[in-house]
This record gives structure tokens, C-alpha cells and sequence, in this order.
């Protein structure tokens, strides 16, 4: 076995024709064996494994510097880089993370995980370079549906004015997460079909050089193609043609759908452990296509990821117009919803916590000044959303609930979320954004018939004394038991209070707790530093009201253990109420 | 006079060519007269009077619905639009904006202020049209240096999607504020030199039809290729090449500095009011500058505006390969700064509040996550910052200031300032922010030696007891009156600090003040919500210590008048003493 023998991308340059192509086949092995276990990134890695092969043979890293897009599509890059034993063997599969990580080695230069960013990052690389006058290769590795984000344009703009060595290349396979949208896929459709002849090309339009391989899954080609443009004295593309999911039958035939696969069987691709629980993504697709038929003017918009919104390619096909999937382009997105507002349409956004961070300024300058009517809805805002450090999502709070004009809720059951979302899309007056609840569905039974246009208006579910309990969204739950709780350990009964509002806060009420409570206690699944509870500690910061603000620390996470990380800040039933007994017999 | 009788765009077609003519001639008369008293966008205006005039000609607003770019280009549209009068008569000039504004008229459809958001937004008018399934046209004009912004490549991409009618107007003046940078423009120069013949067009390559007019400020041209376009059934790109300044010999000399220009005299163009006072841009210059000599790998970064951070075209000159402006792409630029760190080189992004918003993504993802010593000025952060609701500056903290890692720092004197600018550029552990303080420069007279290395660490300027107030950055010496007015009232001396970080709080500082003081007050030049204060406020949440947060209100200002401002949010020494004494006669 050729694989077990490279520690170092310098093996790799030990072998000949034949064996490259035994060590690709490793590779998809070794790759399929693992994600068949453990799940991960399937269809953009192995359709990456020639060309990671002839990078390493061409160029000499770390010297030499490869920076990949999300980094996703890096495995093979491990592989070849001393973290092969991860690959390997199933006890080392947790060794390494699923994205570039310099803690692991130093042929890593960042932790990435968001789509678009490896031109501009690689433009960095070689400007220091320059400064420093070295001469190294510096390598982007971009594509998979990453072109269409502002900031991949920002850079492949940009490049050409560095004027110097900047290697640039383009994995085209035809698809990002779900097909590809955007005119420039349609130019390198014509690339293809005109092996990269034709004169109308975007990367010479942006001022860059431009190299064509067709067979980019022919490792002989590539190193042929990277050979050419090593040492390059300015910026160039190497445009190459790959197969998303290649070597997999199954891969080959439903890329969207093999993008990232969770653990499966090998023989017939099926998932080990399916689930057919209802979840929020089906919920809101269900509830949009009814309300669709209803309104056509009625208008779901995602940014790449569909189906997180309940939109499989069924449900898009047959919704037609009524659908938008404007690409990995957020920024786009928020601006197109606001558009559409604008001039009478009813859009509503679907997008993951984490990606939303991609369109702070679309939400502060073309939606939010403007006060339109657009409705975004936000996945995986939450302790219990992505855990890898790339892709947290309780960064919300702060990051949007303080853009004036906002109204931000969060629901605290089924029944909540879809009163609230029913509520984004008739209302005409905000831009809405609804923070769709972490963790299981929680049913409360009954819809819910509360007038969300009493902006700020809190509910009290429970009404006691002493002290309050204020548990936003996801962590209501939480906040339930913690009242009981105390019930239970002292007799007393202390008010528990659902917000709904995570933009304001309902001054009348909390000037009413004031009257027979003592102690008011906030519970939110986020950070804590410009949260919602600091909001209400500053409302009683002058008064004798003691408050406790249980939250997440300020930190970023990585791959954490959700009970671990909610132990450490004490965000559990028996923690707050030991606290709230402390303190009270403080009082 | 023609402009006079404009009373809607009607009235524009009622005209013939010879009385278009004298009608641009009037328009340009007006606005250099109104300029030169009043100040405002100059370059952008000039040049865009024969297209204004040629595409209210062509199309029927407002049923036809064009979207300014920036909409500092909007002055002309005004003018035709209704709102002559505040061009024409001194008293009416600040009935109308600088922006375009649907308060102001039916003609206007957003409220924009920053660039690259025409396309996007254009977009979801569209959409929202053929969802309604009418039939109007859709004119987004753009140019100016907005093509660079990744939200505009974003909008470029995804229009051919639409396939409907989406008029483009690409104004290419060949210029951003200061020069264009980016490979874009390069095809743009193409295009011109071959009188849009060259088949490769980044157009094109997005999947766009494509017009040229050579002759932008030709009237009869403009209109002759405008009826071409209207009522296109796919989106079309009309390139229209303008001269910016145009009709004005000293702006059509100095394109950077006529970009905008405070009031002037018509007759030199020499500015009326001259100021040689010393503010922070300059000092920034000058100190990078001599650091620069020192240090080879230092450069410095701008998105479009150079000056901000002094460098003007003599110094960047002087600079050369240390400076690099990567024209209107503010993610680019942080991602940029992130990689010249990760690769040694000493990077300072400087860069005016309001724009930061549109790279929060790159700030966290990019930058943060990857811990990378990149140092950004951020400049206007403040309420003494532009007053124009699509560029208010005194949002920064909640967004910026709740990322992990990021070290926040707030001086409150020249001599501050440059200590923390040394120490961030001295540095190699954090990603380092400083806000610049606003309003006039303040200094404290001796050198600040301070070891910004004990992060978090507040300095106790006068120790006192009762009361302590914490004044962060500009406010600083706001607190300073107020515990000076304490001190003459009451007799007592109240403890004084300037917190330094905004990033995190001392709590050892916070723990021992509880011992002697009852009362805190933190001050802040920024919106409460999610700000400094409340992470005070939340320290002492279980205590019984008072605290008052003195901060602004969310919420969009428009042309605000600052003092006002101040007093709406009880921000001035008389009512925050009247505060405090009153609640310390409640304890």
C-alpha cells in the first residue's frame, strides 16, 4: 500500500505513473471507508484527489503555500501531509478536524470554513511574500460553487494587482452544494465545451492569465498543467474540470445529495442511521408551499442550501418561480428579499446562523434602513447547531438584534414558530427575522393566537413572586424546569415569562416584576456578550432587582460536546437553581 | 429656463434636443451653484446630468423604477424628479437628502448610501414584478467604483437568472473615489478602446446581453440606446462611458478630490472654509509612514478611500508597494490583512465605521477564528461621525466588539491613540481594533506607556469613592466633567476610568470597587444595545451596586444635529449629574 508509506508530500515524488494512480485508488478507499463510518464532506474530496496529488508532486509544500476553499475538500491535502493515520485508522478518524487547521500542521494556513474566502486569503499569502522578498508558490485552490460569493469575486478582481505569483485554481464540477446558479456558471460551461478556447472568459475579463485542463481527475495532465504555471511571475488560473464524488457510484449519479453524507453502506449508499423526526426544515417547507398556492406572490429565497429551508428538489420543482436559489451569494440574497418587499413581493429567507454572518451590512443597509417587509428565517442558531468552530451559529444575537428596525423573534415551540412565521409574511410593517428553535421539536399542543404586532410583548406563562424567570426561544424549555424546580425546593412559585422579543424588551411588564420580585433571571441559548439578557440587566441596573444572566461565554467552540459546553457555563436546571438559592439567601 | 418648468420626468419629454441641451447646461449651473454653497457629491453628479436626462426620457418613472447605485449619483434624477426647487433656491437645499430617499418621492424606491447595491436590489424589484406578472421596466445604474463590491459581482451573476427585463446602466468614469484598482477595470479600458466590440467582456462572461455608448455624455446617444433597450425581455447591460466632473475644469483636473467637496468658491474651485487643524487621518499617516521605513513587511490598507487614513497620493507614491488600496471591497480587504499576517507581513487596515459593517463575515471567519495579528483603524465610529443615516458610524461595538478573539481597544488622546496603534502593529497574538476617537483631537499632553499586553486592564485615572464612572474612548472626558460637576456638588470624589478595551471587562478592577462604591456609571459614544455598558451592568447584575449605562438609542439617525442627540439620550454633563444625585438620594 503506497498511502501507509507517505508522511510527508515529498513521498509522493517518489512515485512513478503507475503508482499515482494506485495512490488515488488508495485514497478513494480509504476516504470511502471513513466516511462510510463517520460521515463528512463525500463528493467535493473525491472529486479533489488527482488534483491533490498533483499539487503535492508539482509544488513543495509548506514552502510552497495551498490554501484551500472552505477547506472541505481538504481531506486528500491531509492525506498526503503527514495525517494520513486519520484516514486510516477508525481509532485516529477524530485526529484531525474536517477542515485546514495549522494546529495540525504546517501545511495548513487557516481554519476555513465558509465558502469564498481562499483567493483573497491567498492574495495575503503572497503579498507578505513579496514584502519579505521570498519567492514561494502561493496556491488557491477554489471552486465546488465557492465563485459566486462576493468575496471569491472580491479577490479574483483584486489578484491581477498584485502582479506577481499567485496560482489560482478553479475546481470546476459543475455544482455547488445543490446545482450551480449564477451567469459565470454558464461561461465555465462554455469553457468546457470550447476546451477553454473561447475568447469571452471571465478570468481574463478579470485580468488573470488562464490555463484549461480538461481531465482534471487525470493526475498526469495535472502535473503537466501545474508544472507550466509553478513559479509563475503573475497571477494565473488553472482552470480543471473534476467530477464531484468520483470513483462512488452512488456520488456520481445524486451529487446534491452526496455533498456531505452522514454514515452509510458502502454496498448501496443507503444511510446507516435515517431519521424520519419531524424537524423545523420540513415544517417551514410544508407550511411555505401551502402558503404559496395561496400567494403568488410568495417568494422562498436560499443562498446554496435549499433543503434547509424543507425545499428537497421536488418540492422546488414544483413550486417553480415561487422559488429562488440565488447560489452561495447571502449578500445577494438579503438584498434581493429586500427588493422584492420593495415593490410588493413576499419573500422569506432560509439560511444557516452561521452563513448569515455573510450579509450584515445587506441587513443594516438595504433591508433594514428601509424597513422592508422580508422575512428571514434562521437554522441552526443555536448550542445544538454545527459544531465545528467554522460553523457556529449563537453569534446571532449580538450580530443582529442590535440593527435598529429588526424584529427578531424567538419561537419556543411548533406551534409558536409557525403563528410567528404566519405572522412574517402577512405583516407589512418590519423586517422580521425568526431564530427557528435549536435541538427537537417541541410541541406546546395548541396553535398559538398571539398578536405579534404588540411589538415587545412579552408572555407571562406563569405568574409567581420573588423571582422571574425570562427563557428565550430554545432554552424556554430550560427555563421550565428551573421553575419548577424551585417550586419544588422551596414552595414558592416564581413567575416564568416566555419574551417572544429578542429585539426589545417589554418595559411595562419588567417594571411589574418589580413590585413582588426580587431576583430576575435570563436564560439564552447564545453568547452572553451583547445578548438578550444584558438588555434587562440594564433596564434594572438602577434598581434593587438582583439579575442573573445565564448564556453561552464568548468564545469559539470547536467540535464540542453540547452537555460539556452547557455544564461549563452553567446552563443547567440543577446549576441556575443553586445559584438562585445562593442568592437569595443573600437577600 | 427649461429646469424650471421640470416639474415631473414628463415634462423632460415634452422638450427637444437643442432645449435638452440648454436643459443640462441649467442642471449643471444649478448643481455647481448649489455645491459650492452647500457642499455634497460633485464628480459622481457632473457626469451623470446627460444620462439622468436620457433615461427619464426614455423610461416612464415611476412606473419604470430605476435604483441609484450609492445614490449619491441621484442629484440630477432629483432634479427631474419633482425636487428642482432644492437645487434651484438656498432656502429649499436641505429639503431633499444626498441620497436617494421614497420619503422624498415616488420616484425613489431606497434609502442607499452605500455601494454595489443597485443590482441586488434592482433584482428584487423584478422579481417581484414577474411575480405580480407586470411589465414595467427595471433600470439599476451603477458605476463609480461600485463594480468592485462584492454585493454588485453578486447582483451581476445572478441577473441573467432572472430572465426578464433588468436594464443595467454600467456609468464607467473610470474612477473609483480615489483611482479605480481591480482586474475588472482593465476589461472596462478594453471595452472603451474598442468601442465595446472585444468579445472578452465580463459581461458576457456573466451571461449578460451588452450595449456600448461611447459618447456617456451625449444626450441624443444615450436616448438612442436606451429605446433600444426598454422593455428588453432579459436583463442587459447598456455601458455608458461618462466623464466624471464633467463641465467644470478643476473637477474634470482633480477627479479624487471632487469626488465630493465641501462648499468652494465657483471661481478658483479653492475650498471656502479652509481647516489645517490636526485630526487623526493625518496623524495615522504620518506615524505609518515613519513606521513604514522601519519596518519593510508594514503596508498599509485601504477599500476606496486612501485619505482616511492620510495617505494621499503623494504619500502613497512615496509608499509605493507598501500601500495598497483594493478599491470598493472591504471583504477582500480583511481577508487580505488576515493572510499578509498568516504569512509574516504586518498589515493595518484603516477604514471608516460605517463601511465595516460589509466584511463582519471575514472579521469573524477570516480573521478572528484564525487569531491573525492584523491591526484596523476604524475611523468615524461615533457619534460626531457622518450624520447621514446610510453612514452612521456608532454601531460598531455590538457588532464588532462580541466576536471572540478580537481585541477592541478605545483611546481617549492622541498620545492613546498612537500607543495602541504602536502596541498593535508591535504585536503578534491578537487581531487588534482600535476605534478612533471622534470629534477634535484631545491630548493628554505626555507619552502613554501603558502595556496594552494585560489585556483588559482599565486605568483608574482618579481614585475616589461613592460613584465610579467608566468612560470609554470619546466620552472619556465626558466623565471627566461629570466627576468633576460630582465633585463640586457634593464634595466627594468620585473614581474615574478609562476602560481602554471595549473587548472585555477588569473584573478584579469591577470586584474591588464594590467595596467602597455604590454607584457606577459607564459612558459610551455608541448605541446601548449590546454595547460596552451592559457588560458592566451584567458583572454586577447579582450585586447590590447601582448601575446607570449612558449610551445612544437604537435606532436610524438622519442629519442629526449631535447636540440634540446628546441631550435626547441624557448624554451631557448637567443631566447624567442630575441622574446620579438623584439616585443616590434613593439609597
Amino acid at each position: 500500500m503506497y498511502l501507509e508509506q507517505i508522511n510527508q508530500p515529498s513521498d509522493v515524488r517518489k512515485l512513478n505513473k503507475e503508482q499515482l494512480i494506485d495512490l488515488a485508488a488508495e485514497m478513494r478507499l480509504a476516504l470511502l471507508e471513513k466516511l462510510s463510518r463517520h460521515g463528512g464532506h463525500f463528493g467535493p474530496n473525491f472529486g479533489m484527489v488527482e488534483a491533490t496529488i498533483a499539487l503535492h508532486y508539482v509544488f513543495d509544500s509548506p514552502t510552497d503555500k495551498m490554501v484551500y476553499d472552505i477547506s472541505h475538500q481538504s481531506y486528500c491535502h491531509k492525506m498526503l501531509t503527514g495525517r494520513k493515520d486519520s484516514f486510516l485508522y477508525e481509532e485516529h478518524y477524530n485526529d484531525v478536524t474536517g477542515f485546514s487547521n495549522p494546529d495540525e500542521s504546517e501545511h495548513d494556513f487557516f481554519i476555513l470554513g465558509h465558502t469564498s474566502t481562499s483567493v483573497s486569503l491567498a492574495c495575503g499569502l503572497a503579498k507578505a511574500r513579496d514584502l519579505k522578498g521570498q519567492k514561494e508558490n502561493i496556491i488557491a485552490i477554489i471552486g465546488d460553487g465557492s465563485l459566486s460569493g462576493g468575496e471569491a469575486l472580491e479577490g479574483l478582481d483584486f489578484a491581477p494587482e498584485l502582479k506577481s505569483n499567485l496560482i489560482i485554481v478553479v475546481n470546476d464540477n459543475d455544482m455547488s452544494i445543490a446545482e450551480n446558479h449564477g451567469g459565470l456558471y454558464s461561461n465555465l460551461k462554455l469553457l468546457r465545451d470550447t476546451n477553454g478556447e473561447a475568447e469571452c472568459n471571465l478570468f481574463k475579463a478579470l485580468g488573470l492569465d488562464y490555463h484549461f485542463v480538461k481531465d482534471g481527475n487525470d493526475t498526469q495532465k495535472l502535473i503537466e498543467a501545474f508544472k507550466k504555471v509553478k513559479d509563475s511571475n503573475h497571477p494565473v488560473v488553472v482552470h480543471i474540470c473534476t467530477q464531484k464524488g468520483k470513483g462512488y457510484l452512488p456520488a456520481e449519479q445524486d451529487r446534491e445529495n452526496w455533498h456531505y453524507s452522514a454514515p452509510f453502506d458502502k454496498e448501496t449508499g443507503k444511510p446507516l442511521y435515517s431519521s424520519d423526526r419531524e424537524n423545523y426544515s420540513g415544517l417551514t417547507g410544508e407550511f411555505l408551499m401551502k402558503k404559496m398556492k395561496e400567494d403568488k406572490t410568495l417568494v422562498a429565497i436560499t443562498s446554496g442550501t435549499p433543503t434547509v429551508m424543507g425545499f428537497t428538489e421536488e418540492k422546488r420543482k414544483e413550486v417553480g418561480s415561487q422559488f429562488v436559489d440565488v447560489g452561495i451569494a447571502e449578500e445577494h440574497a438579503v438584498a434581493l428579499a429586500s427588493g422584492i418587499a420593495a415593490n410588493g413581493g413576499n419573500p422569506v429567507y432560509g439560511v444557516y446562523s452561521t452563513f448569515l454572518q455573510r450579509t450584515y451590512d445587506q441587513l443594516s443597509q438595504d433591508l433594514c434602513i428601509n424597513n422592508n417587509p422580508a422575512a428571514i428565517l434562521i437554522f441552526a442558531a443555536s448550542v445544538y447547531g454545527m459544531s465545528d468552530v467554522t460553523h457556529l451559529g449563537f453569534f446571532d444575537i449580538p450580530m443582529i438584534s442590535n440593527i435598529p428596525n429588526l424584529v427578531y423573534l424567538a419561537p419556543t415551540t411548533k406551534e409558536e414558530y409557525l403563528a410567528m412565521l404566519d405572522w412574517s409574511i402577512t405583516q407589512k410593517e418590519h423586517p422580521v427575522a425568526i431564530r427557528v428553535p435549536g435541538g427537537g421539536i417541541i410541541s406546546g399542543g395548541d396553535p398559538v393566537d398571539a398578536d405579534f404586532n404588540n411589538l415587545n410583548q412579552y408572555q407571562v406563562t406563569q405568574k409567581g413572586k420573588k423571582a422571574a424567570i425570562v427563557a428565550l426561544g430554545t432554552f424556554y424549555s430550560l427555563g421550565k424546569e428551573v421553575a419548577d424546580e424551585i417550586k419544588k425546593a422551596t414552595g414558592l412559585q416564581p413567575t416564568l415569562i416566555n419574551p417572544r422579543f429578542i429585539t426589545g424588551i417589554d418595559e411595562k411588564l419588567l417594571e411589574e416584576l418589580k413590585v413582588d420580585h426580587e431576583i430576575v433571571i435570563t436564560i439564552e441559548d447564545g453568547i452572553l456578550d451583547g445578548g438578550f439578557g444584558e438588555k434587562i440587566t440594564r433596564f434594572y441596573g438602577p434598581s434593587p432587582m438582583k439579575v442573573l444572566n445565564y448564556g453561552l461565554k464568548k468564545e469559539f467552540l470547536d467540535r464540542y460536546d453540547v452537555k460539556e459546553v452547557l455544564k461549563k457555563n452553567r446552563l443547567t436546571k440543577e446549576l441556575i437553581v443553586e445559584d438562585i438559592l445562593k442568592l437569595a439567601n443573600q437577600l
